[in-house]
């Protein structure tokens, strides 16, 4: 249990040993550990840590590489613990910087557990969905107690959770709000549907919101980081941006306030599906009512018609809203809005969120330069026509626990070329025939 | 023969067969004939039509759905004709708008000709491969004249085909910034590269440059529509938009202007690899100095990292420069930078590209109503949990020549849920949930 938590110690000027950590592992991005507490104090980067200090310290915000987090966890459908701590090693190693419990079937707490013994990153979870999960058989949703969300944070933080996504902008107002959207695709956030669905059977305020004081105090007691959900993030086009969303972002920067001033980190989670041209003003609101708050977004998902394909309109989406300010995304993986994603599925989902990522670090405010000198040494290896360099210097290079991208190598030695080009260009290589020209190489 | 072209007739006020049949194709978009009309003699929109009349009249441009171009063609290490057939139709399946044949190997009028008879849509090449391809065994590059360019692209007229990427501007002041730029990868535009090669080894300007009017006399006689080549095109994110590059622009301006007065059509390409918040300028001055030709993009590739995956950094490179004014995208696949791409390359890089094209779609002035209207319907048959409807509807129905999407049938069945639901979610679907609540449906 802790007194002071790291938010509290930050603003006291110290630079505690996970800050003092985080800085070091984000050395080559020139971060020194007094400016990370100043941002840490300020809430513009929380670094979510148990108070079991089990994870990596992993700095989430302004000036600090875009993260990304990886969804796993078992379904009603498939249960099967192993395969969710499969799925957890393969998005760490393909470059997640958290990984997310979503578990909703099979022992919940056991699966719990065992992910946080096998992953060493900041894990999270949606306390909501345990006690939808975990009610006696036979009992409706809206027979939860508010005790039962309550336990079910605090049996979370108690065994080692460093970061939930807590939906308490759902509130009465924001369903007002709501019906007045006249949406198509209501609420297609599972913790916004279920509060929602709670709230209207029940004729009652959201607990999360009402007794926002009480989830502070747990928060506190095991330093937990608040992801405050977007229960009404929009689930198709013709629903972004409307009064349902940005009463809820409102809400939510109210309670950003309250909670940092509770001495308890928290992030902003965001939408969800949005056309392109209103991804920069969502992004420019939320962080403006939020205070900078970190940013974590799913999506945003740029078209609807896409399904199969979903981790690439989500790539999109992301890329744009990091341009803008977004500083944490969810992998997305191609069973978006289809199925349980396959390990296969995560391998993907979580290589391409990576790629949106540095794709926003190259023009992101204090990673800038450390990230172009990644590019800059691909480059190099291109004008050399240096194969193995290109691909041990490809951003999949470790996915699978290699040293180099199987991916790029197995495409270029497929159709493998009779000169030291590629297959495609031969002696007409752009590349070849201008280094040739300059006399750089022959 | 053409007394006239399709622009001069435009510009007299003629609504040609071309424009109206192009009209009517579009008429989801709600173009009538004549703002078509004017939007051609204006320059803004072209029309690739050969005096064959051989394709489907294909608007590119302002107020029409953003294109996508499939590049297909043989290589020295893969000059089997069929193949590229085959690719040809998978694109085209996959929603290519236009084809271009860059074929470098085997025999390439025989290859160029029987892509004509195989494609529908228009078809564009790029001469100068074919000049430098088809000179004397023996000879060097350097060796190839002026006559030897402009017979190839007099012979590509002759055969048919609709559009020719050339690039007039790379010219020796071009030149002289690109040595300024200092870059890491000099040019890596092949078309650049051969040109810049010939001029510096003869000490001469480059033919397609000194003699532009003698090209737009060839072009006009067999009313080609010119799409004026960024030799220049940054090669990675340290060369982007640079002295190069700018230049290079000013120049491709100034021809645009030269085109339009001789009554030939023409469009302007555009980079290549560039920085995520360097897009969007690169795109507007393109536009203002080019006096709104249609935009025509290779890319751009947002980071240089990420060989084999390089389809999806084209398409959000892609989208961001169509939500800021580019107009046509040309596939890029996941072989980019590693090899001659498969038929499985060509339709992932098509429905990719497509995906992206749609993105831009959404949010595009003229066609953003009937682009909305498709993820209308697929949010209404997730609403309703209609999961054949939402196969139907998915962007990669047509591929392969089935009716639906077999990837997202696919991943949704191999994953199967024992409710209407998905795998994921189960009874905890946000959907279920709200309709429930809602008594929408249960």
């Amino acid at each position: 249990m802790a007194d002071m938590t790291l938010l509290d110690r930050a603003r006291k000027g110290e630079i505690t040993a996970e800050i003092r950590r985080a800085a070091e592992a984000a050395a080559g991005a020139g971060i020194d550990p007094e400016t990370l507490r100043r941002l840490v104090a300020k809430g513009h980067v929380v670094i979510p840590m148990n108070v079991s200090l089990r994870a990596v310290p992993t700095p989430i915000g302004a000036c600090m590489r875009t993260r990304v987090n990886a969804n796993i966890g078992t379904s009603a459908d498939y249960a099967d613990i192993d395969s969710e701590i499969e799925k957890a090693k393969i998005a760490v190693q393909c470059g997640a910087d958290t990984v997310m419990d979503l578990s909703t079937g099979g022992d919940l707490m056991d699966t719990l557990e065992r992910i946080l013994d096998a992953t060493p990153v900041p894990v999270g979870t949606v306390p909501i969905y345990h006690a939808a999960c975990t009610r006696t058989a036979g009992t409706a949703l809206s027979d939860m107690t508010s005790d039962d969300l309550f336990n079910a944070v605090r049996s979370h933080a108690k065994s080692g959770v460093d970061f939930m996504t807590i939906h308490a902008g759902v509130t009465s107002a924001t369903v007002d709000n709501l019906i007045a959207s006249e949406r198509i695709l209501t609420i297609v956030s599972r913790g916004g549907a279920l509060t929602t669905a709670w709230m209207m059977q029940n004729e009652q305020e959201n607990p999360f919101y009402s007794e926002f004081d009480y989830l502070l105090e747990i928060a506190r007691e095991y330093d937990i980081t608040l992801s405050l959900g977007d229960g009404m993030r929009p689930g198709c086009i013709a629903d972004a941006n409307d009064y349902a969303m940005f009463s809820e972002v409102i809400t939510l920067g109210r309670l950003v306030k309250r909670a940092r001033a509770a001495g308890v980190q928290c992030m902003v989670e965001g939408p969800g599906h949005v056309p392109m041209d209103a991804i920069e003003y969502g992004v420019r609101v939320t962080k403006e009512l939020c205070d900078n708050a970190p940013l974590y977004l799913l999506g945003p998902v740029v078209t609807d018609i896409a399904p199969g394909y979903d981790h690439i309109t989500s790539a999109i989406g992301g890329a744009i809203a990091g341009m803008n300010g977004a500083d944490f995304l969810c992998m997305v993986t191609p069973a978006e809005h289809l199925a349980l994603p396959t390990v296969d599925d995560i391998r993907e989902g979580t290589i391409v969120t990576r790629i949106a990522a540095h794709a926003i670090d190259l023009v992101k405010p204090g990673v800038r330069d450390s990230a172009r000198a990644m590019d800059l040494k691909m480059a190099v290896a291109r004008r050399d026509l240096d194969w193995d360099a290109q691909f041990e210097l490809a951003i999949d290079c470790e996915c699978g626990g290699q040293k180099e991208s199987q991916r790029a190598r197995s495409i270029h030695e497929a159709r493998n070329s009779q000169s030291e080009t590629c297959s495609m260009c031969g002696e007409l290589c752009a590349i070849k025939v201008m280094n040739k020209s300059l006399g750089k190489k022959d």
